[in-house]
């Protein structure tokens, strides 16, 4: 995929200082040394103006006001507002990658193992090595990658991605134009064991199953179990890193993000468009209000019932509180030394 | 599986009021509104009881004496401890779907890759896509689900199950009724590295393998690495949750359970009924004694050599006294300010 | 593989007491009550003696200058130095070992799927059921296990190790001598997300890819994602253990070793030759100096740009800082109560 300098300024709706017939094969970024003949960047920061001067990258997307302090090397594609230019080529450069990567891999690669009675949506790929189980429904372009496994009775909706290796037992519901990345384990038996007399553990069944509603997006290695009964439910647009724990029959509210490493234990429900940082840990059985944001390594061992409230630490408390305190947690030998000080000075006053 | 409400009732030893021909495919809770015709449910925290004038399951399981407050629509199963009656019924389904789902998969699917000399006992299943190496023993009705790696010289005993994805590095040695779910990682090389001169660093030989005895149940996406000389050892009946990681020459005691993203490093040996919760990490080399209930995210940096002794914090402390300094850590401005005050006030007296 | 006690003394240049012609297949720990005939181990420190006396090795690697305080069944080997004169043994037992395992996997296992316009080094290994895209080179050596996924235009070097179910997206460019385990996911998206006015999230296009150079080590089920745009970087020599999370565009210099569990966000540059223990977290964006040490759990917000310092605690702090303030926190109640009877005695002061 190649483009002239000027076809990419008429996409953005710029103008072209330099040669516009140049061909550019990659975007790049203004300080990589790596960046080349073909490339393409853009300057938005005034910090890395320098870089203009010095980068051998072919163009660079710039603000139509900028007076270059010497001379410039690279062609110019003068717009009004350089960063969302360059994400908008991104993103009609992804659009492009991914009708290349994404749409022209349909059809069934040899060899697969198919179950009976699966139906099968129009441009669907499935690659080599998957196996699909019995009574599957894969929707219109659903793309199964290599080395998946699809239990008995999923559902994928239209536009799904599955990557490479992904395991889905049976009876998990998967929405559409959901993204599944490679390793992610969807409903995997919930952690449930019931202690015995004797001080073993007895295996409560897991009977039910998880939902992903549509446009989920699942890290890699990810896992997620399954409901003991019911389902274990995440919602609309959610987007999950990688490495996370989700236990069973928890509910993550629509367009919550969680970073990577964080887990969430049995039964707790988490609310909408909260934003949850990395290595969190939520206890079971917990609600969470709607819009709350926690903080990277916070424990949550109690309901959070406020909405748009920030919380950190373990245990977790509002955001500000935390940072106060922990300034005076380093100070703490100190602290101590003021208050023995005072003992001292007042060794021999009288009791009150 | 379908069963009329009269049948289950025989089965919990339960009287039906209402129509005891109405048939039951699925188990659900009494607050869950997706709960349909053909569902049974139970009631036993008075708390719900709402739920059961609104429900439109089929049937609810509920205590022999309860006297309803306005109409019900489901048939009542009427049984002197409701909830233990709907753990019979969850055991009992749990039962009827493993003999359907596991026990009916025998024989082995094409293609797989079987070595030489493998051993393969009754009523074994082997998914298409899996790899079994050389000389491997699988006892009788092991389950291999499909996209499995087993090494060189594994053994697996009778009735264990091994999810889609795992990969067992050779010589592992697996005893009876273990269960491993999808994606686990056992026996990969133990972290083990020489500082060099140059700051560099070479490999140390992971010689030994691990050993997992009866019973234990090993979470999605977990590694457990082989010990460097002799035998990683995860004793009878231990459960471990997902995306967990235990390092190379761990011992586990019996019967030991610990929560997702947990960690323990090498040579750390864990005594027997330990409960470890959820991202905890421990650190290498040490001994932590029988029963001990370790909390979430607590990091453990010494032995813990007193059994039944409760620990959270990092680094671990008892756990009265963490949540009592835990409430104080809050306050911390404030105690500051305190001091504060009382230097202002002392400013003038004698020192001692 | 048997040697006898003569030859394996003659390797580490040592001196036989007892019967030479003993065969030994195996490596044990002194104090392992499984070793038994055809084991040797080692006595180095001397709080072990007593092991020698009781041990049911066969022999025993131990200082030429031991005077046994009572009667030794086992061969003995002396050496000037016994520790290194057993990590040499278990070097060359590595080195036999390996050529066994890996250097005899030559050749393309059935069946494969294998891409168009691949190029394959000498001596080559590809595992059953591995899938391989177009334009993939893979040096001479190569060991590809069963289950692996390669996406298209995946360079791999000479003498690269890749572990079974390892996925590699496309584009990823990896060094000679790496090693890969089991279940590792190199170049998924990484998680980048625009919030949309309407509080959903859009998805940020991840152009880049992955660089693994020489020397590296990858742990099982650890997940390294490709750039948004450019490269994420891992350099010469680094290890990193299990279950670690490497977010889009980071760098990890060289010869930074990395436990388990730990997690670096989008765009952080780590120095070289650090130590990060398990369990840490690393916001996105930061810097780190070279040969920096930080602690199990450290949470770290900010640069550290001072060479070779320590930190840990979230946030972080200087090493002594934190454990100074640690054993404080723990008597917060009782500090608490110090203050609270100054004020009581300074009740009657007057105000200054």
């Amino acid at each position: 995929m190649k483009f002239t300098v000027q076809q990419i300024a008429d996409l953005l709706k710029g103008t072209v200082h330099g040669p516009g017939e140049i061909e550019i094969n990659q975007l790049a970024k203004i300080d990589d040394p790596q960046a080349g003949t073909g490339s393409i960047c853009f300057l938005a920061n005034p910090k890395y103006e320098n870089y203009l001067y010095s980068t051998r990258a072919s163009a660079v997307i710039i603000q139509e006001d900028f007076q270059p302090r010497q001379a410039v090397h690279p062609a110019l594609i003068l717009v009004s507002d350089p960063y969302s230019a360059f994400t908008q080529l991104l993103e009609e450069y992804n659009r492009l990658v991914n009708q290349y990567q994404h749409a022209h891999k349909i059809g069934i690669e040899s060899p697969v193992c198919m179950g009976q009675n699966v139906q099968l949506g129009r441009e669907v790929y499935v690659g080599a090595f998957a196996y699909i189980g019995n009574d599957c429904q894969l929707g219109d372009g659903v793309k199964i990658y290599p080395h998946c496994y699809i239990g008995d009775k999923v559902k994928i909706g239209a536009g799904t991605i599955v990557f490479p290796g992904v395991k889905i037992y049976e009876n998990t519901q998967i929405g559409q134009y959901c993204t599944l990345h490679a390793g992610a384990v969807i409903g995997s038996e919930g952690f449930g064991f019931a202690p015995q007399a004797d001080g073993s553990y007895k295996n409560i069944p897991q009977l039910g199953n998880v939902i992903l509603q549509d446009h989920v997006s699942i890290g890699a290695n990810t896992t997620i179990d399954r409901a003991t009964i019911g389902s274990t439910i995440i919602e609309h647009g959610v987007k999950l890193d990688n490495l996370i724990q989700i236990g069973h029959n928890v509910v993550i509210g629509e367009h919550t993000v969680m970073a990577a490493q964080t887990g969430v234990a049995g039964s707790s429900k988490i609310g909408k468009r909260c934003v949850i940082a990395g290595q969190v840990g939520i206890a079971n059985s917990l609600q969470i209000a709607d819009q709350v944001v926690i903080g990277a390594k916070a424990g949550i061992n109690r309901n959070l019932k406020q909405e748009k409230t920030t919380v950190i630490g373990a245990p977790a408390m509002d955001y500000k509180t935390f940072m106060k305190a922990s300034v005076i947690f380093r100070k703490l030998p100190e602290l101590q030394r003021r208050v023995e000080l005072l003992e001292e000075k007042t060794l021999n006053l009288p009791p009150q």
